[in-house]
């Protein structure tokens, strides 16, 4: 019988000796379990030559075992930990994974995306719990101010209403997520694409040091690994999967950020597209995914992502329509009460009838009506205008 | 026997006596013809309610065949001819207004749809030839810089490919169309909901006299006709049905153009909408017709645009990507060594294929063949990356 520490430790080596999502490994480990796997591996037996290949040539560049034990006994130094599929915080959803095909998918990142063997994680939330209520914003690096501010809107109100937000740590749209939800006082998630030890990339220190306070910086590779270019596509696979939405706020015609959102529309998570001026570089990814995905839905902000995502009856939005003007709902008398009372300050009946041109009778009646609505209070023996609608619904809520 | 004068004069009274759109008179013409119908209306004997107190309170104003007459004697001197569907450039497109029927329709305007009777003209062009090639190019009067840049590009656009431009004139987004259409030296149709005589909106004067010149202006109604608000709308499906697609350009979320837009679906003509800044009040409506119209597709130029109404291999658009990168063309491991190689400075063979997780035969192979691609370069016993490609390219052309 293998303990907890044995099994991690194989699989820890089995994510040095190939990149993470290599499908032949996760089916040895379904089969096998990690260890049988890592002696099969280590002896030469993959069943596929580029494995076999693969795992020789790391091999000549140290030992497999002596590289995972160095990693996990310098994880507390380096303020991680490790998480695997048999822990309770593992996210379940990601085995979702095992079923994804991409497409037209011809790269070996494409086609190498089975779900991750293990975690190492900077911060204190439990995963599962922090990705249960989780919606991903992604785009674009050179994002341009719009693409900012449309991102950092969408991640303080998706922290506003408690949902985690999921990205990248990328500059650019990545960043602008996780700033929003950091200041919206919500859970964030980077997803890195190298070591927690040294997130990348540098520029974001700060930004990652404050999420791994208050969020989560999770990766499927060791502490150390360079963030190499396939790598950012691997670790896409996991923004996916691990929540129920991705937002693709700005993308250039070939954004890697796309291929996050075309793995979210494979697993059947909801694609969610914001656009921009047709005269924008950064707009055309987004505008070019809208018009050759069906299943890709356009949303210009939060209430539309809740719309998606939320369950109905907490989270859902309100069609979008031109403002309310709660005076639609008056006739003609009270409209015109309502107008006529002044901006500040109280009046008094005779005074409002008599502006409004209104029969004092009626104007009695229709102040009532507009009491019960809370459109006007009484106030210093006369009438004020009420608070707004906003004010309104919150007070509504707690009581 | 009559004759097409006295046939087109009860076609006119007709259409003074009940506004155009009207289907219980399109469906008496149908029956028993212009003139039949006229006497019948006349008479008193509209088969219902609605159209006989609107026959009785028009003629309580003027006797229908004498303002007819006296209109069609006027219009030589306004410059304007009238045209009716017995004449050869009668466009046959506009008979699908009578199989025309909105999802949801309770107000008259989206009752009557009918086809027109007759049409006022000024302009030398045919009309059918006019909107054999036309796209109809509609938005919000408060339009902004950015909808009108879009909307004078589109406009120029259509018409440098010889295509008709098909707007109602209003100011805006109709406007910047029409203008972008003059300055492409193309034709383009104004639809008027008020008598050719005096199009408005009077600040568009100088506009419409330049379309008079190269162009067409047309309308249902009789010279002298005011633009009641109703007629707008009614007006819409004409512009909906002469086309072969709709652009929607900007709309605020309680705009008319968006009823062109439901017109022109619910006739299967194309449905394109521009998206625009999700922070614009004036993408709104562009948005939510995206968002809830299965059947409007996004477009963010003409290339979009002529993707859809023209035919195959004459007006077909490339599909939109960003630049050619060289690593495009690389296979995974060759990507990959690329990838691995450090930034600055030179790394030899073996520590590459270790890092690269690559077997070392195989990253020889691939590093010959990114050296002959000079993508990588020997130095110092070892590789280093090779200068940008455009350097390359440049390099390259000279010799």
């Amino acid at each position: 019988m293998s303990t907890r520490e044995e099994r991690l430790l194989a699989r820890v080596a089995l994510s040095w000796l190939a990149e993470p999502g290599t499908r032949t490994v996760y089916r040895l480990v379904e089969r096998m379990g990690p260890i049988a796997t890592l002696e099969l591996l280590l002896d030469g037996g993959a069943p596929d030559e580029r494995l076999r290949a693969a795992v020789a040539a790391r091999s000549a560049g140290g030992d497999a075992r002596a590289v995972a034990a160095d990693a996990l006994a310098r994880a507390g130094r380096l303020g991680a930990r490790i998480i695997c599929p048999e822990d309770d915080e593992w996210p379940t959803q990601l085995a979702d994974l095992h079923r994804l095909r991409l497409p037209d998918a011809s790269r070996r990142v494409d086609l190498e995306t089975a779900p991750p063997l293990c975690f190492w994680i900077r911060g204190e939330w439990r995963l599962n719990e922090a990705l249960e209520r989780s919606v991903a914003v992604v785009g674009a690096r050179a994002a341009t101010p719009y693409g900012l501010h449309v991102a950092t809107e969408l991640g303080y109100g998706l922290a506003d209403r408690d949902w985690t937000v999921v990205s990248g740590g990328a500059f650019g749209i990545d960043a602008a997520a996780h700033r929003g939800a950091l200041t919206g006082g919500g859970v964030t998630v980077s997803v890195l694409a190298c070591g927690v030890d040294r997130p990348y990339p540098m520029g974001n220190t700060a930004l990652f040091d404050r999420i791994a306070e208050t969020g989560l910086l999770i990766s499927e590779w060791l502490p150390g690994a360079d963030p190499l270019r396939p790598r950012f596509l691997i670790r896409n696979r996991v923004i996916a999967a691990g929540t129920l939405g991705t937002v693709l706020v700005e993308a250039s015609a070939r954004s890697g950020a796309t291929q996050t959102m075309n793995r979210a529309i494979a697993l059947g998570r909801h694609a969610l597209v914001v656009p921009g001026p047709v005269t924008s570089a950064m707009s055309v990814g987004t505008h070019e995914m809208l018009r050759e995905q069906p299943k890709a839905r356009l949303v210009t902000g939060i209430a539309h992502v809740l719309d998606a995502v939320g369950r109905i009856g907490t989270d859902l939005a309100p069609p979008a329509r031109g403002p309310d003007r709660p005076a639609d709902v008056l006739d003609d008398e009270a409209s015109l009460i309502l107008e006529t009372l002044p901006r500040r300050g109280a009046i008094g009946v005779d005074a409002l009838a008599a502006r409004a041109g209104v029969d004092i009778r009626v104007a009695l009646r229709k102040l009532s009506m507009l009491e019960e609505l809370r459109m006007v209070v009484r106030r210093d023996g006369g009438y004020v205008l009420g608070p707004p609608p906003d004010a309104v619904r919150k007070r509504g809520a707690r009581t």
